[in-house]
């Protein structure tokens, strides 16, 4: 069959595809990360290439202008090479490479030995270890078998009931023993309510056992690598996670995976994404793919059902029915992932379709379960998920928030990555903006974090309204228009890496504004069906990549968090990654992800509640309709009234 | 590549080979059963074939007189085509067909009902369950997922500490459910301590659950079709071990196998039996294999690890190390074995490398495990495993007895089938002999158990002394010499199906008595061993194929059995067969199989126990040569005396 050669620059990188591909199935192919909200309907507008030599053909769209088209920018979705084509993918268009935080978010983790060890609230007994047994040699009158004789040795070092080896290790077994002279290594993995067997090798291997976990974001997949010896992590890996090119959000991949081919094509997409994570992890910390025996993933239950390839179809249908929420521990080659041959994979249980396991771990890092006080915990994403509970008893919601925080569908949103605005503050009458830019230089947008301090400075300095609508005597120079849209110029284009204005519209507004009343509703409304309001609560914690950068008085003034005092609330970064680490070094951990907190947690559907809606309504505003409801933010800034 | 066409009479079935391949590996290849003790080492001769047309390249043996090769006799292991050729399997080299005792096995065994059940010692819970569960449909107030909806309904109904469900089952159950409109039957194994949800199905599919109970002989492949709801056998299939034309006994099957292709093959020829059985068992009861969701064997140790494809060099090498005793429930189609695709497969675990599974489900048929009273059990074969105990302690161990009893190394020797001679009785002064033949119709050969009526008349008689040593002045014109042997003519050639005498010469009953011996012998080591001895035995349980026909008085007559009054004796039947049914309808039986009986059985290897090689030297004598060990034979046949 004919194909066609697509190169893309500035990587260079080459892919051959069939006629009748689109320019973003070719990027797939070669690894190309592009940005595609929409899922490749060519709504979005957001994977603008620009063709530099070869002959397409397109769809007619409304994002490109003439002069767009002359210049060769196309959406890389609705293009259609017609030979050998050379496709350069602007900065803009670009899913990040690698984040950078990684790295610095292992270091900045409070140490494990918080959480797991002597002293600490779970004991440590990692979910997969490694016992070096010098056996004594069989002999006629010790003559059991060689699958006992290695039971009996770790049953006299601890109490394990139910062990079972598998057919291929049995298989090899008679022969590793003798290699090894009686002295093996033995890989014991916790499966369910069983010990496995997942590797045995001659000689002394214990001290190299490792897990890796694993937080599969929707955006973001993050990855640390651990030594289940030492309780040390040793290695920190994160790259977007390519299903993005099929769905910007989880409702978008739902909708892609109707059938099992699609579904099994963002299994695979996330897949790939474990592997080079892990793959970047051997060769940065020089370890063996062999002696990783176990993967630990947290993730919200779409992400979870994706990577074990379970039906997502019933998640967006009413009445919101996932397929499992309890994984079982299966072998990690079983969805593709490679780790050891034999290596176990568990996944941190959910709680509902829209209250996955990464709320799940949040919970057990944050502790609240074990507190005699009531708590609240929200973890900000395109979807909010919301706790509140105490040991006693646990609460919990959702709430669609959009993509706004993570930068969607905000005309200069974009990830909290390089380039983006990630803190502001403007000087006396808006003519300074001091802005802090992620990886410094100028910047390219604004991310979710950026967005707030802004929503937040223009309403202190009187810029817009508490409906989020702009006063155009404050806003002065800075607002124009563009079409229709009023513009508030946040950076000119002389200032910025694109030499673009980067702009904030009403419009944008009013999805951020939707955004933050959908979350601070939500947890409202968890609060009433408890019978407890906000003053009951005396720790908020925040949860999510988003809240490394949140500046937690500035989203109380635009109403995102509740007015209680700061002192109150704590961040408790990425609890996903670190929950699922938890469990990887404390199989007690786990098991209270399993048994106390995933199945007591109630889930109130906010869809079925009728008040809700109403409540939300009244939280389109700055802060809110109800000013007595952050007293905080009234005293602070009398000159803001509702025209 | 040139293939020669091998054609086997009287069947006509034809297959192609490759030259270089001998006759007998055509005939494996064509599924045309040969004798073959020696394994193909031409060593036996029992695998004689007649060329009937085409040319052959034979290596010299001694086994063919110049007659023989005139009518194109050849031993079917040294003989190679060199061109198509057609070859005619005697009636005397044949492995039988399927034996007829399988169905009449069925119906004699006590009902089941007498161990498993309400009243009886055992639960009934079978291995493998299904339920019909009526589920409520998913609403916004009752939205959990899938998973737990159908775990939900199940705990409800029973208790199940330990619930798995493999990744293939969870991807169809959304489909499955709203398939059958919540109504669903799902069908849970049990291995080790987890319940895995082993196939959904829409609708109610409860009435159709079956298991197959399995004793995987040396010989002999016996299978039971169970089904699980009823606990009726409703099908019984049983044929010859195909192993058996790589060798006739476990040594020679061992030392075959000793590359992982060769083990391979072993495994294939046992798995492929049991498929047979299962395919016939499906035909003969119009079942679905998919509803078929659980076999349970139990064999030798060295059948059930060719079975699993495990290890078994160190059976045979001191100091005789089994690879694993117990082994893990599996998939059964992890070694090929069909049934449902996700079935299971269960192996009753065994204690040493010569005491297997098989004697362990005997024990748990006995009950002797279950009682105050200390019996005595025999597993008479091949090898012979005895073990002797009550509810406090068990106590075993074997003896290699030779193939004697199994019709091996005996001139007219064969096993217990069609036109075997299994008992016999002669009238005054050896002038008629009155012979029981199984299945009527002229004998071909004398089985086990004829073989121990034969001498236990012929001493009887006086034909021989207590040595076994022939009176030529009694035996008469019954004796002849064919070459330096004297021979006993047992039934002349007129009488017999194929016209040749049927014959026992002294070497024969020299190899009986060695086989006689060494059980008996093993019995007594044991109870010394234990500090007991015969006459604190209140029950002896003989079990095995060949017990069927055993004749209890004349056993004791020649020394097999110990004397001891009748009544104590109690025939199990095919207790391997039996414990394997039980295993399946009552988690409680397997459970004291793998819990109770098997870790608590002290195995006494006799090849390190120093008194038994002289005692065993005592016992080759008939009965023995201390005859007050039998006062009842010394009362009976004062006559009898050494020579």
């Amino acid at each position: 069959m004919k194909t066609f050669s697509v190169t893309f620059l500035p990587e260079e990188k080459s892919v051959e595809i069939a006629p009748g591909k689109t320019i973003i199935e070719a990027a797939t192919a070669a690894g190309v990360p592009i940005n595609s909200i929409c899922g490749g309907d060519g709504v979005c507008g957001k994977c603008r290439v620009i063709v530099r030599s070869g002959k397409v053909t397109a769809e007619p769209n409304e994002f490109l202008t003439r002069r767009d088209i002359q210049r060769g920018v196309a959406l890389a979705c609705q293009t259609y090479p017609d030979g050998d084509v050379v496709v350069e993918v602007p900065l803009e268009s670009r899913i990040g490479a690698v984040p950078r935080l990684a790295a610095e978010d292992a270091a900045r983790f409070a140490p494990i030995s918080q959480w797991v060890g002597e002293g600490a609230p779970y004991a440590y007994e990692p979910l997969s270890r490694k016992d070096y047994l010098q056996l004594p040699p069989a002999t006629l009158d010790d003559n059991i078998s060689d699958q006992e004789r290695i039971y009996r040795e770790l049953r006299r070092r601890r109490d394990i009931p139910i062990m079972q080896t598998g057919l291929s290790i049995l298989r090899q077994m008679p022969g590793l023993l003798r290699a090894g002279n009686w002295r093996v290594t033995v890989t014991m993995g916790q499966r369910g309510g069983t010990v496995e067997v997942v590797q045995i090798e001659p000689g002394d291997t214990s001290s190299r056992n490792y897990g890796v976990a694993v937080d599969v974001g929707t955006t973001t997949v993050d990855a640390h690598l651990v030594d289940l010896g030492s309780s040390e992590t040793v290695g920190a890996q994160a790259k977007y996670n390519s299903q993005i090119s099929y769905g910007e959000d989880i409702i978008s991949r739902i909708m892609y995976a109707n059938t099992d081919e699609k579904l099994n094509t963002l299994r695979q997409c996330v897949v790939n994404d474990i592997n080079d994570l892990i793959a970047g992890l051997t060769v940065e910390t020089k370890t063996r793919l062999q002696d990783i025996s176990y993967v630990m993933c947290a993730g919200n239950t779409t992400m979870t059902h994706l990577l074990l390839g379970l039906d997502v179809a019933n998640i967006r249908r009413e009445p919101y029915v996932p397929s499992a929420s309890f994984a079982p521990v299966i072998r990690a080659a079983e969805v593709g992932i490679k780790i050891n041959a034999r290596g176990l994979l568990g996944v941190v249980p959910s709680v509902a379709s829209y209250v996955g396991g990464d709320l799940v771990a949040d919970v057990l890092v944050s502790g609240m379960n074990d507190s005699d006080e009531v708590s609240i915990l929200v973890d900000m994403g395109t979807n909010g998920e919301i706790v509140a509970g105490n040991r006693e008893w646990l609460a919990c919601c959702s709430a669609s928030a959009g993509p706004a925080f993570e930068g969607g569908g905000i005309t200069c949103g974009m990830r909290a990555t390089h380039g983006a605005i990630e803190h502001i503050a403007f000087g006396e009458r808006c003519q300074t903006a001091e802005c802090g830019v992620i990886g410094g230089g100028k910047p390219l947008g604004l991310c979710g974090s950026g967005l707030i301090d802004l929503v937040a400075e223009l309403l202190r300095m009187g810029c817009i309204d508490r409906t989020g609508r702009f006063v155009p005597e404050v806003c002065g120079a800075r607002l124009g228009r563009d079409g229709g849209q009023s513009e508030f110029v946040v950076v000119p284009g002389s200032g910025t890496a694109l030499g673009r204005d980067i702009v904030i519209s009403e419009a944008d507004i009013a999805s951020f504004i939707r955004a933050k009343g959908a979350i601070y509703t939500a947890a409202e409304a968890l609060l009433r069906h408890t019978g407890l309001d906000f003053t009951d609560i005396r720790h908020v914690y925040v949860a999510g990549g988003f809240g490394n950068y949140l500046d937690v008085r500035k989203a109380i003034r635009i109403g995102l968090l509740p007015d209680l005092p700061l002192d109150r609330f704590q961040f408790i970064g990425n609890g996903s990654l670190q929950g699922a680490k938890m469990a990887l070094l404390s199989r007690q951990a786990f098991d209270v992800m399993e048994k106390r907190i995933a199945p007591n947690m109630t889930n109130f559907e906010l869809s079925t509640d009728p008040q809700f809606m109403n409540e939300y309504t009244g939280s389109l505003f700055l802060p809110h309709t109800n000013i007595e409801k952050f007293p905080s933010v009234e005293r602070e800034q009398p000159r803001i009234a509702v025209r």
